[in-house]
């Protein structure tokens, strides 16, 4: 007998968008705000340390953290910042560039970050395309300011990241200190709630064509990152964990740390503007730094200074590397050198920018020395969140076979729809998919790795050829100092392939010798229509071929066929 | 300038419910056919290993899973499957009650679990309740659905989880099983997507007083929950582990872990029906298992085992233990003797069920043994996702100074909102909060404590006073076997503590002797009013004195206050 009470179903379930029965689970927002005050509540007495800008260590705990963070909030609604306007700020990784991320979203503002090594144009045309109506700045940035100053059109009010004491001189009218703007608020502030798909930052991405574009953030995508990049198979932070996040603070959000340190308590290390590998070997030292993120270079110095003095950090178990592909060899250095776990990753901004983690099965860590490195070299599998499929040029999806190459799309929480402010995106149309430019091979295990950039493609007759496949062999070639392979405009087949030699000093190989050689190593129909030499291929300023003159310089070379 | 392209902002940022200006991401619902998809791709070759009905070892890979899961969703939508119909499932822990937690929520049905140790009356009522138009039980429970079929109201199907070989014969009529309901459908489906906050999964609660209460978990509660769990500083879940949840599936999910395992790419080891100490042990040793998972009564009989054959599971790294609080001598058993890290956790039903974890800080981990084992007694800290606070009678949220004790209540966004088809709830009246009914102190360091049931405090004078603490003290006494403290109905303070004792053997203290004792150990207010010596206390099936009985007993003890 059915005996529970007569009620009408309607009153218990409030209907879903399309009429699906809800759970009765509490709707409460995954709000940024909430991230701290867990950390404050729960974490009190867990430490944010920073190397500021004057070189002197600050320390406090989260609780404190909060507290300013509410100070700032206060201060900032008193300036009159409305909900969903955008704060910039140019500053190095430190405290209170933290306060900042958490103050100015907490109250419903957009966190707008910025590359400081960007030129005087792209900045102005950033700062005035989000309309930032605040600046808040590190004193070493304050020339900077000045000099785009006559260009800004939207920027009310400049804060300095410091106290009076330490305030530069600047002509800059109405220059405000951070400190005395915190102290003269209040801490008291209820963290408003509101829907969690609300903007909370915003950072702009330069492309290598273009104009910047602008990725906007929101609560939601900001805490989902938040909880996946703090799993174990991601960057695996603890209450023990002591993370100094070498990434900068304006390049995605400092990969998600400052927020997910916060949802584990995990202990923060801002290393300011010192990123040299004697001042982060002592910060490391100094605060028990047991797990570092940074790019490839960044890792290089910090490898080159270990060797020159013949030391390493004896806590830190782990460094995380994204931002570009880490060297093979950087790799075996910190596993069989220093003994440190290596974490390659692969993301970017319009991802959050977490996608890919290369953690080792078990089977696979036992595997020997050279394959090992082969699999570790591979950018990883996705992270729970991320949904990565790879794509040829029809939309099709490719097999998971480790061979097959294509366009890497994804799709999740935490992926960009759209760019700020821009009606169409080539990337964001792919039907529910951002489209990376990333060409990669996915296999069996699940893992990821990037072969190309898609710009790069030879697109030959509907199909494609990988320019880096054909360069890497062609520099096989005992003659060959180096190799570059692009795509020239061709009647029949669109494009076809230009292989581009510079000799090695006294060899001087022939168009047949090296057609020759690749002969039988690739399809048939990959071989290069042609071959030239130059006595010096054009490179950039890091070390790579610039591919865009070369592109320029043959771009009739084809024209015959056409 | 301001280059940008004249846009209608209205265009770009449609509106937040209150105007806000909304993120640009990806607006994808967290669902729960994801975390399966997710494993099927990424970690397709990890394995989901069974002991099943029938004694043998089941073992497949997460792909087929899925496949699996396909099929028996088309089977289910076959047989009329609507959005929001209830599944119900009496079964043990294996592949195939996994690929029902799947299978039903991921075509927008509600997977509902129940325990088969519930009376015949409990069970029928929770399936009418429920409106189970499904029901899939394991072999051993066919004898029950038997029992108690001519009481159900609503369901239409009965499938039995084994193929024709292995159905006993049972006069029951229409019975499937599940093989040939699985192998006679297509494992072509694409997961449909729908809002998140659709229901999933239910879950009974049977209380202590009146009818049992359903919880009613959603996609979105249930996927960042495994998040949490999945966490470092929670169960710390990734591609290395293999972990067997010993809690059953019917028990608030398993905790969760058949979802934070696919979410992970951790290999799940299902025990089936057999929870004793030898084979708990064989299935660990043969499976590898790393983390394991359940209540305290199951350690007990696994650490008599070990200690009886001098044994151990060399691979077992980290046992999680919940349901009720483990005994101290428990914890240090794991760590002491066996050396396997021991987490205390505590939650709930209708908190999915994860509330807090006892992960110990560093320097916390370096206390004096009987300090360290005084903190790892205690319940832990929140996860992220869970607010928790603790409050006095009258709302005030309470101090944490790991003294003061209050109710605890929660929220976020796995903790229930109301009960299944039930509009009343005084659990669910707190101003957005849940009120848990237990009672604990809050410590500095963010651990929580329950020190008692709010059902067993004594409320006097619109204070609380805790029983446990003066039933702690009582026992103390050296002429002291047992004692318990109620509370008494007293007119003018409402209730007043009496303190009700069993003597040791020989010896017969008196009333002024045990409030000597007690006095100047608590505030003078909380000594009991009376005394009373029994002969034994009344013990229930648990060993826990069944104060109910000394309630009914005693209840006019006070009535000359009046």
């Amino acid at each position: 007998m059915l005996t529970s009470p007569a009620l009408a179903m309607n009153d218990l379930f409030p209907a879903c968008g399309d009429s699906k029965m809800r759970g009765l689970m509490m709707d409460r927002p995954l709000l940024i705000s909430s991230l701290l005050s867990h950390a404050a509540n729960v974490f009190r007495d867990q430490e944010i340390v920073s190397r500021t800008v004057e070189g002197v260590i600050h320390r406090y705990r989260y609780a404190e953290a909060e507290r300013r963070a509410k100070q700032v909030a206060n201060a900032l609604r008193g300036l009159g910042l409305g909900e969903g306007d955008r704060v910039g700020t140019i500053a190095w990784n430190g405290h209170r560039h933290f306060e900042l991320y958490f103050g100015v979203s907490g109250v419903g503002g957009v966190c707008h970050t910025m590359n400081p090594r960007l030129h005087h144009r792209e900045l102005a045309y950033i700062i005035n395309h989000a309309k930032d109506r605040f600046l808040f700045v590190d004193t070493t940035f304050l020339p900077l300011v000045r000099a785009i100053a006559h260009r800004l059109k939207s920027v009310q009010h400049i804060v300095v990241l410091c106290d009076r004491a330490n305030l530069p001189d600047t002509p800059l009218n109405n220059v405000l200190t951070y400190e005395e703007l915190v102290l003269s608020h209040s801490d008291q502030l209820e963290w408003p709630e509101f829907d969690d798909r609300t903007a909370s930052s915003l950072c702009y991405t330069s492309g290598t064509t273009g104009k910047p574009k602008g990725v906007l953030y929101s609560h939601r995508s900001t805490v989902i990152h938040s909880y996946a990049i703090a799993l174990p198979d991601a960057l695996d932070l603890g209450i023990a964990t002591s993370i100094l996040p070498v990434v900068p603070m304006f390049h995605a959000n400092a990969w998600g740390l400052p927020y997910a340190a916060a949802l584990t308590g995990a202990k923060l290390v801002f290393p300011g503007p010192a990123l040299d590998g004697k001042s982060l070997t002592e910060l490391m030292n100094g605060e028990g730094v047991t797990v570092a993120a940074g790019v490839p270079t960044v890792w290089l110095g910090l490898l080159n200074h270990w060797r020159e003095h013949e030391t390493k950090v004896a806590s830190l178990e782990r460094v995380v590397v994204g931002g570009s592909a880490p060297p093979r060899s950087m790799i075996q250095a910190f596993e069989e050198e220093f003994g440190i776990d290596f974490r390659h990753a692969w993301g970017m901004t319009e991802m959050s920018p977490l996608g890919t983690v290369n953690v080792l099965t078990p089977s696979q860590q036992g595997a020997p020395g050279g394959e090992r490195y082969d699999l570790k070299c591979k950018q990883g599998r996705p992270v729970y969140g991320v949904e990565l499929e790879i794509f040829d040029e029809q939309g099709r999806p490719l097999p998971h076979d480790g061979k097959t190459f294509g366009e890497v799309r994804v799709r999740g929480p935490w992926i960009s729809s759209r760019y700020f402010r821009q009606r169409r995106s080539k990337s964001h149309d792919g039907d529910g998919w951002f489209a990376t430019g990333d060409i990669a091979t996915l296999d069996p295990s699940g893992m990821m790795q990037i072969t190309d950039r898609k710009k790069d493609l030879v697109k030959s007759g509907g199909e494609w050829i990988s320019s880096i496949e054909l360069e890497n062999l062609a520099a096989g070639h005992p003659d060959v100092a180096q190799a570059a392979v692009i795509g020239i405009p061709h009647e029949k087949w669109t494009e076809r392939p230009l292989l581009v030699v510079q000799a090695k000093k006294g060899r001087s190989p022939t168009k047949d010798d090296l057609l020759a050689f690749l002969k039988g190593k690739v399809p048939d129909w990959w071989l290069p229509d042609d071959v030239i030499f130059e006595a010096e291929l054009p490179l950039g300023g890091t070390g790579k071929v610039q591919k865009a003159k070369l592109r320029e310089k043959y771009d009739d070379r084809y024209a015959a066929a056409r």
